[in-house]
């Protein structure tokens, strides 16, 4: 704590060389990453706070850190004797960083910030909120170079080939679809920053940051031109020459500047939630004019084509061996050997790991047994992992990244003897998980408008979640993507067919126990007919849902057909696959209900 | 059809002397108002059609009106021979009246438009659109006074105080209201230009139109003043000096420019989706600016108070017992005595006007016979009507104006025998309507989030209707009132506990019949517990549904149940307002299932 204390010291010592009243930490990189390389995890340096999402505003006097509710208890543990105060942000009758600041501040007062951490969106709704109020925005430079001794490097490694064999469509193909949507939208250039769709793009892939196959870099996507800005040195010359062939030209990242400050008078497509405010004033200081939307890109990767979607089933196949593999080893061992939410974790890899174009977990397992799962999305290390018994309940939520799709799961499981409430809530839950796996919608409807039947069966009985139903998935990506979600929260952007998506309602009892049950699913297109044309979700994971937790008193006979038919799916596929051992634990595990 | 033809070359005429290529007419009046004044009845005189909704374009050459799915058979039909071509307004790939102009036009072209009748965001939309292709709006001035003889002026009628034991709230609270919100927004003023919203803010009523008792006027209220700018002589010399004596300054209609064009330098609050483009054009040039959003006194309005609601309760008793009568008569004289679509509704009107407080009509009546009922919102005349015989279904929506509350309501029912699918039809809206009538929600859902759930049953079937489930209904003021509505379309403003909807899924099958059950519900307070605070819906119609159109095969128990509760409400509300024979029938159709 002593260390953040001094790092803390460090920051306000430099804010008082460059005249700065206050610091405004975005907590993100220029690429709006979720998973940061060393580099740009300042939030952590300056706080010790270790989430995966949260702004950091500090004054001369106080510092606070805004996180979601999936880190509220995390936080609130590793922000103790910092110094720094945790906020709820975006809850109702909370305080945003901006009004923390603008009612810590004086007129006059003046912000710092990294720009080039801060979106376009980002920077805007700050300059509102903080300009009414008479307070600057001032732009730093490396202002973390000044106080962060050893800072790490953008790292030079390997960025490799993405075969059209797992996607689907060449660069070239890509191109040209994305020019085609760049006439429509009557722009000159589509500035792509963010590095998933980066790696889409150039179906490229790299190995930088944990959890996502990503690689540091810009794209700029024209008419007659494709330009890719990373870490040459990474690309073998082969590649390079290959790149070079298809006409797209590869610069150092640090030439992105360059291109910045040289290209004048053209319109621009950007995507203002996710591009960084620094990229943007260049290119507006030099007159060019913007096409604003969502990205053109996010939006072509989101929709996924015919051999990503083979890649999928292909890996939930891998996965779905790995699960109940998993879930056997839990049943043999559980009371007979130590384990703890910790080494859940790890095993879980180490099971993964021995399927074929295994690649590593997309995300930090979330493991939490009894009250622990009632922390959403709590990250167990070593020093704070419940020993599992038998009884109770036991939430893990895991995922794999392979070389042909990504996946992510949750299942929560009993360990023994289980109560009557824990039963009731997992088959609430359940029901909400069948409803979205199984409606049918008219073309163009939003996450938004769907996210109500996942919930329905917990409001019904006033209960709810603090999360979304859904998340977009990438293809060997990100596990998380934009730009279309199934959420309470608006997001006008329909689903439309190939996309692929969580579907993980939960109920958390405070103090006692979490369920949630996860299942990635695909849109598919149902019918088109007099009335209209309908889509409607494909379930892409093979696991079996725990029967032993449900109730089923509550379950309607189109619900347990549903189920059956799922698990007879998830049996079929599997089998196949298992040793003789696994096979009689699936098939017991996938009886009739 | 000839004398449209002769309207037409006089305003083209019009044009040439104007030097106009085009000319664009809204079809609506300076109050955004969807029941018409003669003299703002601008569409209906230059194309013969007489629906509410439609928007026309006119070149030297062509003629277009854009209408929506309610018209589109109706349209076709009063357009005949007119030379103006129908187009389906906001349909997927149909051509907007802007984009049609735009194509239509050459650069430099001018277009005109009386811009008194076209909202703020209208203007915008338009003006971006053909700005685009350099096309310019020319303002018109009293365009239709040269063209239309005898046009009609705006009548001097009656303006009448609406009791406080009817509003529940009085002007001086509204008023403090008011003042509140706009001290939040941080505005002087806010201009009120709707006819309903006006009516409420100041208590106040009149019978200038058909199917809603507003009156002409604009107010405008700030913290120091509430303006009133209306005929005056419509309102008796005691009113206006109470009015007067409450600090309400009451100016005659014409004087609203003069306050326009004396205000300078403030802030007002405007609603850009229904201030008229020529009121906010001047205050612009003023040197005022704007806080623009939901118009604040309109989502007041819509949040009923317990005085309101107490209201509505009664006029549902009353509505309810000429229902029941109404559905008797029916009963009793189909096949005896000659029926038809017209009389129904002349019916319904007269047995409705033996009701005390009863007003009028809120809307004209939608009386659908067999492949009639496929037309959603069929306006049949004496020329068009088809006679009822003992079979087949008949779907009538029809609602009147209480002077303590609006009704809205439609039932479907059997004249004889009915087929296999109509009941499953039939059945299917019921489901989805009662799934709508028992949702609850998390406070904070707009109706864009909860519309699925009533179309889930037919969208299960690829089924489903081209209309919004929910619109809001006004206390003694317009059937279809905002800014909160029950639709797929977004419209994020959430629903709000005392707001009122009507609750009216359907489905249309074309040439063979229509079936749409609608009932008005109110947002109440559900519960609140540490997973949040959530809403539900209570029914306020109390009419029964026609169990003999049930395929009983396809309601779940709890959808029996809430039938079977809804019923009982029914009898118990209304039997002591029946006489015997009514009150037998009553029981009979109310039959537990």
């Amino acid at each position: 704590m002593n260390e953040i204390k001094n790092r803390l010291d460090a920051l306000r010592l430099e804010m008082l060389k460059q005249n700065l009243d206050a610091f405004y930490i975005s907590g993100t990189d220029p690429h709006s990453s979720e998973y940061l390389l060393e580099k740009w995890k300042t939030r952590e340096f300056i706080t010790g706070f270790t989430g995966s999402y949260g702004v950091v505003a500090i004054t001369h006097e106080e510092a606070g850190l805004w996180t979601d509710s999936r880190y509220f208890i995390q936080a609130e543990e590793q922000l103790k004797g910092s110094g720094v105060k945790m906020f709820k942000h975006r809850e109702p009758d909370t305080v945003s960083p901006e009004q923390w600041l603008s009612e810590k501040l004086k007129p006059e007062s003046k912000v710092g910030l990294e720009a080039q951490t801060v979106t376009v969106n980002g920077f805007r709704a700050l300059n509102r909120e903080l300009g009414a109020k008479g307070i600057a925005l001032v732009k730093t430079v490396d202002f973390f170079d000044k106080i962060w001794n050893n800072r790490h490097e953008i790292p030079h490694s390997l960025v490799y080939d993405f075969p059209l064999k797992y996607a689907g469509i060449s660069r070239k193909e890509k191109w040209e679809q994305l020019a085609a949507e760049l006439k429509k939208a009557d722009a000159d250039f589509h500035v792509i920053s963010m590095l998933d769709e980066l790696a889409w793009m150039f179906n490229l892939r790299g190995d930088m940051v944990n959890f996502s196959p990503v690689f540091t870099g810009y794209g700029v996507v024209g008419k007659n031109e494709m330009l890719l800005f990373t870490k040459k040195t990474g690309i073998q010359p082969q590649l390079l020459a290959q790149l070079e062939k298809e006409k797209i030209s590869v610069f150092e990242y640090e030439n992105f500047s360059a291109w910045l400050n040289e290209t004048k008078g053209t319109k621009i497509f950007i995507d203002p939630s996710t591009l960084n405010y620094s990229a943007f004033e260049i290119l507006e200081k030099n007159g060019n004019s913007f096409v604003e939307g969502t990205s053109l890109a996010a939006l072509q990767k989101a929709r996924k084509n015919s051999v990503e979607l083979q890649g999928f089933s292909n890996a939930m196949v891998k996965d779905g061996v790995a699960m109940v593999e998993f879930l056997y080893w839990i049943r043999q061992n559980i009371g007979n050997s130590p384990i703890t939410e910790y080494t859940v974790g790890r095993k879980l890899d180490e099971i993964r790991s021995k399927q074929e174009g295994y690649k590593g977990e997309s995300f930090p397992p979330i493991v939490g047994y009894k009250n622990h799962g009632a922390i959403v999305h709590l990250s167990v290390g070593t020093y704070n992992a419940l020993p599992l018994e038998p009884e109770g309940i036991l939430l893990i939520d895991s995922g794999g990244q392979y070389i042909n799709g990504t996946t992510d799961i949750t299942r929560t499981i009993a360990l023994g003897e289980v109560t009557a409430q824990q039963k009731i809530d997992f088959t609430l839950v359940l029901k909400g998980m069948i409803a979205l796996s199984t409606v049918v919608f008219p073309v163009g409807t939003a996450g938004c408008q769907l996210d109500i039947l996942a919930r329905k069966p917990l409001l019904e009985r006033g209960l709810n979640y603090g999360h979304g139903t859904g998340h977009g998935v990438g293809h060997f990506l990100n596990v998380h993507e934009g730009p279309v979600s199934i959420r309470h929260d608006f997001n006008p952007n329909p689903i439309e067919p190939g996309m692929v998506f969580s579907n993980e309602p939960g109920i958390y009892r405070n103090e006692l126990y979490g369920i949630r049950i996860e299942n990635l699913i695909v849109c598919i297109e149902k019918e088109e007919n007099e009335f209209g044309k309908f889509l409607g979700f494909e379930t892409l994971t093979l696991c079996p849902v725990d029967t032993s937790l449900i109730d089923f008193e509550l379950l309607e006979p189109a619900e347990k057909e549903w189920l059956n038919a799922y698990h007879l799916r998830v049996k079929n596929e599997l089998m196949p696959h298992l040793n003789k051992e696994h096979q009689s634990f699936l098939a017991e595990i996938t009886l009739l209900v």
